[in-house]
């Protein structure tokens, strides 16, 4: 099977984490890099726990960038106490790994993206799940990767159904409307995983209990990081039933589109004082050709067969 | 060809005078009332121009039924200048019309659609093109008449676009929010038609010089409704190239749903301060099955055809 290249941007976190795992987990997949990003937390913490992530599931080849520290219109960031309480003071759900055998990259997570832009072209596939402040500084840096790049798909945004940080914002979108903006108003093509499958794409104690049931330290680890995070769930959003799969569906979209069906539009990220965050149509282009595909339904039945499949063989495996 | 019974409920309004005339061009329907609505004109004026629009398409047998005046949650309506603005003070673009030889119906509109549903059930559509006060008020007096009616086709509301009014709401349903939300909410099955396809759905000069051709007293009235309807689209609209069909392509979509490609949904209107008039998904109601079709692409060209061919013939016959 020819693999498919694939760069994460990841705020890691604890459905960050399982986007790595998913990935990993893929028969399909070349996960060729991971960049960092501030979000769920601060930069630095997101690239240290997804080293840790790797190292927990047998991989120290897989090089991790810090991107940038805070969104393209401020000069920090400040975690939100919301962040802390649904993944864990440290992100993952309080359970403590190992300290990673090997530090982050010195380069730049920009050049990095770039360079492997340039590389791979259309082979390469992109899946940021936080904020876009990395992605629209390359896009600044280096425009003709938004044409070049084989594949873009984002967890953020939601269409169909109220945000979860304002009544219009989600959370990744919200943290640098602007940067989003930027991206979606691209010449770039992309699929968006928002809220509107997302929220219908659940996990629950009874899936993290057969990975507990594995007996292996992986299939421990995440059960416990999981069940952080379902636990969270219940306390915020008890209507659910169980806990979002935001990060690794949109891991997920990217390899199998056929997940979800999706709605082609042209998309603005408002960033005015009342619509801050918001993604929405673009009533100036409602005539262009568009460049974003809209998830607004999924599949979830088959796609947490295949989540499931991945992740219990990969943590099966890592003993 | 078997007749279809149609119910308009109507602010008229410009398009909604088209909405009339589509339901009278087209060959499979029985229109067999109009209940007024307040909105873009007060309730008794646009029941005034509903007989009006009747009288000059020849049509003196179809009863005009006067609604409330105000919305579910005031004790009055003032209307807009910007209504004034967009479908002239008269509410029909200062178009001079006869005053109609008969009055409007003693009864009650309410109970008019109530008896309706009752006598003709699944054979019965219901398109609403101003907002739902009426269809509230009759829900609930009469509420069995949600799973008794065949078809509900409504113009409103803005899920993939920003609203017209405000940025979250479309002008028919800022109108009365609570009593839209009360009828999206209710088992009643529905089409939403809003800002999403209708924006899309334009008509400009070429087509209405099509009507002033024709040299028949209807073709040069709605010829001159229209134009005065396009000029203050081109005020306010300039990028959109022509007026929206707002009202006639939901009674299209009524007759044949395959003018739209549509989202399945439970839909809310979000009535706070910040969201008033917001059409939105329920997040409360994500995995209950859904009872409304979210129009959200349209197939304009091959609509606009059907609309010219329904209103030009129908305008040729009246001379």
């Amino acid at each position: 099977m020819a693999k498919r290249k694939m760069i994460l941007d990841l705020d890691t976190g604890i459905d960050d984490s399982l986007a790595i795992a998913y990935a990993l987990g893929a028969p399909d997949v070349d996960l060729i890099g991971i960049m960092s990003s501030y979000g769920n937390v601060y930069v630095e913490d997101g690239a240290v726990n997804a080293l840790k992530i790797l190292e927990l599931l047998g991989h120290t080849d897989i090089p991790v960038y810090v991107g940038e520290s805070h969104s393209s219109t401020s000069d920090h960031f400040d975690r939100m106490q919301v962040s802390a309480n649904i993944h864990g003071e440290n992100g993952i759900g309080q359970v403590e790994l190992p300290d990673p055998s090997r530090p982050v990259e010195k380069g730049s997570a920009i050049d990095f993206l770039i360079d492997s832009v340039h590389k791979y072209g259309k082979d390469l596939t992109l899946v940021p799940t936080g904020p876009m402040t990395n992605l629209a500084a390359a896009l600044k840096k280096a425009p003709e990767i938004a044409t070049e790049i084989g594949n873009m798909t984002f967890m953020g945004g939601a269409l169909t159904l109220p945000g979860n940080v304002t009544f219009v914002a989600e959370a990744n979108i919200n943290q640098d409307a602007e940067a989003a903006d930027a991206v979606l108003t691209s010449p770039m093509h992309s699929t968006m995983v928002g809220l509107d499958v997302t929220l219908r794409t659940l996990l629950t104690r009874k899936e993290t209990q057969q990975w507990r049931d594995l007996g292996t330290v992986a299939g421990e680890k995440f059960a416990d990081i999981v069940d952080y995070y379902i636990d969270a769930y219940r306390q915020f959003n008890d209507n659910l039933g169980g806990c979002a799969l935001h990060d690794p569906l949109a891991v997920g979209v990217a390899l199998d589109p056929s997940f979800v069906q999706t709605l082609d539009l042209n998309m603005r990220v408002k960033y005015g004082k009342e619509d801050y965050g918001r993604t929405i149509g673009d009533e100036n282009r409602l005539n262009e050709p568009t460049n974003v595909k809209v998830a607004v339904q999924v599949d979830k039945d088959r796609y947490l067969k295949v989540f499931m499949d991945y992740l219990t063989t990969l943590f099966k495996n890592n003993k």
